[in-house]
């Protein structure tokens, strides 16, 4: 058995009724045993003082790509489909089983130094394995998709084109053995998008999701330009092609959804399907500003992600929120998404996203402890006086002084723990440069 | 006579060819003596490395209320004339001088902690002289603006309503003095915006900045509203009147213009206005996004401000590069606005505002040494092969490891060096709370 005691903070539980305590949260064999107030009975293994710092679940991405973050810096400056083909699946059919690995601790250091605790990732066609035991070295909870495309398209490298059989059986089989694996790492179905996969492909991944529970994460709706593609393919529009398909289920997660109309925001609703908001990549790629405010409304959960490094620059979680919240101030003036909504998409949104309600996403007992610390005493977060406020309009990965996960933890005062940082970043230098190489694109 | 020597970096030099090169740079009283290749003589009395980071011209904010970085967190959630009457304004008259004193503290370990050197900013209606004087144990570099304020309204705090005549003569006498000072403080005119300045101020606050030769510092179409409020008032477009009034001079600083149409975008770039780009406050305010890409197109100096930590709310100039750019990319596509170029709002156009372009802006000798030392060996930041992106979209406030203002290390290893921080942060909590207080706004 382990304990773990994190003392004297600000805790924002995020449950219900969005309480805000301070005190103690105490901690045995990952699970939250007692929240606020002196919880020090003087037999903790370890010991975490935040002093008078936040205390947080910790935050929830349920969009990224870990295998792009050696890709960062590579792919500025393009639309979604030249993005894709010019630079993203050159890279991707680029990467190694060493390259993937390298590239996901690269993407788990600069995660867990900026409070993210879990990701929901599509990974690239080809050896996701790699990604999944690289990443039960991390300390990083993740939900990773190996990456389905098995339309034959002479603007897909050979690398990343796949028979819809071969697609169906290499995903079954890590949704299979990741699933019965102990650890902080499963499986999902992973589709790109319409555009990429044949419909016998996505009718397949309906019915191995109906009969696993595994969940199916894709891009959907994203650019007109990519509207305009699946419109001429299908003859229908992009959200209701995936629904005719039989897709659209609670264990949907459609990344984007910058352009469902209002038709398609009633479906999103009614079908339960979960949106994956990146206001960042929607902004960069040029592909716009989701209708956050109205999907909320209708009940549609959203939660937010980075995306990949090759869209972002960065995989910092803060800066998802402050922007999902004042990208909605722009449309729809400001207070439309408030602070605390933009706190619930990061944390209790992400962990419903991922059919984790029961074990993640609010500080309670008997939820598993993944928690952050937030530093206060910076000049940029000392003086704002409601919490919500400064950790989505001020606060940056930056302040992050602790990172918990499943009870351990991995980031303290400032620094990783199971990961050498250095050597993180020495072998990723080398790993993105040589992949360029590989790829043509340098 | 005192030399710097910075060693071992990457040195973005931003001149007019925009030479990247890598090396020393040397300084000798302030001024930088040389740049690039070899420079250590070994007769310097500072000595920084700067590891294979990179080194920038530090950056200029031309639109910041120092003023304001104690009312962070008070103000959220409001579009701009409420924000104004509902918290501004009651705040900035419940300032004190040592209230003042410790936001303008607070506000500058913020700013150099963050790389910005220098700072165009507009301070409450009294007191300011209190400001220029903390300013001056900083090493922050910076331009102040008493505001001014003598239109009679019910809205307007008792406190912060003055006559014309005051107001020309106090704004006056800080101009004098403290052109005549030595140091790195100077002092500029700032009317508010047009709702809040007679008609008689503007005309004066033109022919004094003729005959001075000192900045006008101003907000101008902001946001629809305010548009209105001003046609109501004029019968004209803001911009218009302005340039009626004979303040449309290449020495009138006009923040945000984010309603410019098409016949004022051409109004600016005639008479060389300088526009002021504050991309997070006018989201966080719902004011909208301005023209940035078509008034770069015209030639119109264009750079870049946080604005007041009351609707931002960090001072983080990284943040407002970064959202220029992705911004510009939403409205006009990928690479509309490519981080080299924003990259030169944050520095050459900031200097260019101030008319400071002969000492400020880029790396050169003869320039004053104003730089800022970018830590490369955080995981984000690492891999990406272009360093105008690696710093645009990559980096934050928190990768600054130097800051260097006039030859003098300020910033050294991420922590200040004149200032106390954890003073700093002591003293602005108490005065933020109390200064709330006094507003009635909590």
């Amino acid at each position: 058995m382990s304990t773990l005691l994190v003392r004297n903070a600000t805790i924002l539980t995020m449950n219900d009724a969005f309480d805000i305590v301070d005190g103690d949260v105490s901690v045995r064999d990952g699970v939250i045993t007692a929240v606020g107030g002196d919880a020090d009975d003087g037999r903790h293994d370890t010991e975490i003082d935040a002093r008078g710092g936040f205390l947080l679940p910790g935050l929830i991405q349920t969009h990224v790509h870990l295998c792009q973050t050696l890709f960062r810096g590579y792919a500025d400056d393009l639309p979604l489909l030249d993005w894709l083909r010019r630079r993203v699946w050159p890279m991707e059919a680029a990467h190694t089983p060493a390259s993937l690995a390298v590239s996901a601790r690269l993407a788990a250091s600069e995660l867990l130094l900026s409070g993210t605790t879990t990701v929901l990732t599509m990974e690239t066609v080809h050896d996701t394995e790699a990604v999944l035991e690289a990443l039960g070295d991390t300390g990083l909870r993740a939900v990773v998709g190996k990456c389905m495309m098995d339309v034959d398209s002479p603007e897909v490298p050979r690398r990343l084109r796949e028979s819809t059989r071969d697609s169906l059986q290499e995903s079954q089989g890590l949704v299979a053995r990741w699933s019965a694996r102990p650890g902080l790492v499963r499986a999902a179905f992973a589709p790109r998008f319409a555009l990429s996969c044949t419909r016998d492909l996505l009718e397949a991944v309906a019915a191995l999701s109906a009969s696993t529970g595994a969940l199916i994460h894709t891009h959907a709706s994203e650019s007109p330009d990519e509207m305009e593609a699946v419109r001429r393919l299908t003859g229908m529009d992009n959200l209701d092609y995936l629904a005719q398909i039989g897709l659209a289920t609670p264990r949907l997660c459609a990344a984007h959804c910058v352009w469902a109309g209002d038709a398609q925001q009633g479906l999103l609703a009614r079908q339960d399907v979960k949106v994956l908001h990146c206001p960042s990549s929607n902004l960069k790629l040029g592909s716009g500003v989701a209708p956050v405010v109205e999907l909320l409304a209708r009940g549609v959960s959203v939660s937010l992600g980075a995306d990949g490094a090759a869209c972002n620059n960065r995989l910092d979680m803060f800066e998802e929120m402050r922007l999902a919240a004042v990208l909605q101030a722009m449309r729809r003036g400001p207070g439309a998404l408030p602070a605390r909504d933009a706190l619930r998409m990061a944390t209790r949104e992400g962990a419903r996203a991922l059919g984790l309600s029961t074990e993640l996403g609010s500080i309670e007992p008997g939820k598993r402890a993944d928690l952050i610390v937030i530093d206060r005493d910076r000049p940029h977060l000392a003086t704002a006086p409601d919490p919500c406020s400064a950790i989505v309009y001020s606060a940056t990965g930056a302040d992050v002084r602790a990172t918990i996960v499943n009870g351990e933890a991995v980031v303290r005062d400032f620094a990783l723990v199971r990961l050498d940082r250095d050597a993180v970043v020495a072998e990723a230098r080398e790993a993105a440069g040589a992949l360029a190489r590989r790829a043509g694109v340098v």
